[in-house]
């Protein structure tokens, strides 16, 4: 398993992810803490500095395991199960561009907050139905550019749409195309799994990305999840990919970073 | 330790009440499953045939411990904190109201959302001012009546003040008044303490009452809670007060009534 952090690549409502205006100096830190990657929370991929990034992160030879893309919905509302077509129209356009974005890092995409909630005055037949919609043409657009799409089950609070792995695998189901699974968050699974290690086990032959967060969103280690137990079903199952902390900066950035790839590394060793 | 479950008095948005237009039906039952109380969740007091509803406990010996509060502020959005001080001054009416049914009971009341959040162009100081003073009107008016409050801290998803049993211990203070206290609730204790029976124990002096619901707010044994752990603590603490599901009403009403009595029964043995 290989170990990265959550970062910003913007200023963000979104509270869960650090931002820090010298992004340089947050990825060097990153990297002398010992992380493997920086996973990168994009409102607006036109908006990046493309190559100055790849080039930060080269220098210090970090990986980007994904792109987050619910800034895009906290933001600017863009969803794919907006009532206003024109607005679901520009979060697959936004999408497709977060696409372009992860094959040039070799990441996949996070599907999140962008398929929105099921709006006033709207069926949630209609709501799954857009998103299904939704979702086949983004797998389609990511297939030809050799992109995965990783959809995260997230606690009932902040949707209505897809709370858990059941949830998740259904719509995979529906979606049918081998490039689309799940990603898995500690924090929403602490809500929303009835047990958080028997749905990472539901989900194991589609997990792509896992997020890992205490109960109370800090640093793993700060809540009461229990991550010896995650980290040994991941490794029971043969889990090759990334753990990602997704996490309030909480007490502060520095204090975060820290303790998450203190309490991380012991336990994925 | 007693044990009750929470039904509303009239039809609500809230969602983890149960109600039945058939209060009797549902009371008989509580009864016949193995409780000893039913916590009534009132918005409006007046609208209350309490002589009903008291001769139907009565018969079925069930007793009242607690009175819910919170409809008030998601049915009518009344609140401690709104910046309307005709709509402030309106919530501490209402409580006042409640304080007076609870009475008739010998149950506590419950300061839960209707404390309100931190409104838009509201400073939290500011707020936070406006809790304090009304919780001092509402501890005195309650004095009078032989009646406790008990503030409950709920998660960060439904209000800004008072999400933990720290918080709420620091606001019982300011308030100054002995016959306020702590409602200590499982599942959000599961979101925002880093220990739950931590939590417990920190509030122990002034804990009046408790809710039991599982993580994912189903019935205590439906999800990762260990209730082994928390009726322990309890018993360890001494605590001789109520234990009361408020829970969804999942997977329906009936079976959530039984299996968490079920639960709660062999463990507080």
């Amino acid at each position: 398993m290989k170990l990265s952090y959550v970062i910003s690549t913007q200023p963000t409502q979104f509270q869960a992810v650090a931002f820090d205006l010298n992004f340089e100096a947050n990825v060097a830190r990153l990297a002398e803490l010992g992380y493997d990657g920086v996973e990168l929370a994009v409102r607006e991929p036109a908006k990046l500095d493309v190559v100055t990034i790849k080039r930060t992160l080269d220098k210090y030879h970090l990986q980007v395991p994904a792109i987050g893309t619910g800034q895009a919905f906290v933001e600017e509302h863009l969803s794919f199960t907006d009532p206003d077509s024109s607005i679901r129209e520009q979060a697959i356009t936004r999408i497709q561009s977060h696409i372009d974005l992860a094959r040039e890092f070799g990441a996949l995409v996070i599907i999140g907050l962008i398929r929105g909630k099921v709006q006033p005055n709207v069926s949630r037949e209609q709501a799954h139905a857009w998103l299904v919609d939704a979702m086949k043409i983004a797998a389609r657009a990511a297939s030809t550019q050799n992109v995965r799409l990783a959809i995260e089950p997230i606690n009932r609070y902040e949707t209505d749409l897809v709370n858990n792995v059941v949830d998740a695998l259904a719509l995979i189901d529906e979606i049918g195309a081998n490039n689309v699974g799940v990603l898995f968050d500690t924090f929403h699974a602490n809500i929303e799994e009835a047990r958080i290690e028997t749905g990472m086990m539901v989900c194991r032959s589609r997990l792509f990305h896992v997020h890992l967060a205490d109960s109370n969103r800090w640093y793993p280690g700060a809540g009461h999840t229990d991550f010896g137990r995650v980290i040994a079903t991941l490794k029971g199952m043969k889990y090759a990919g990334w753990v990602s902390a997704e996490i309030l900066p909480m007490p502060n950035l520095a204090r975060a970073t820290e303790q998450a790839i203190r309490t991380m590394k012991d336990l994925v060793k």
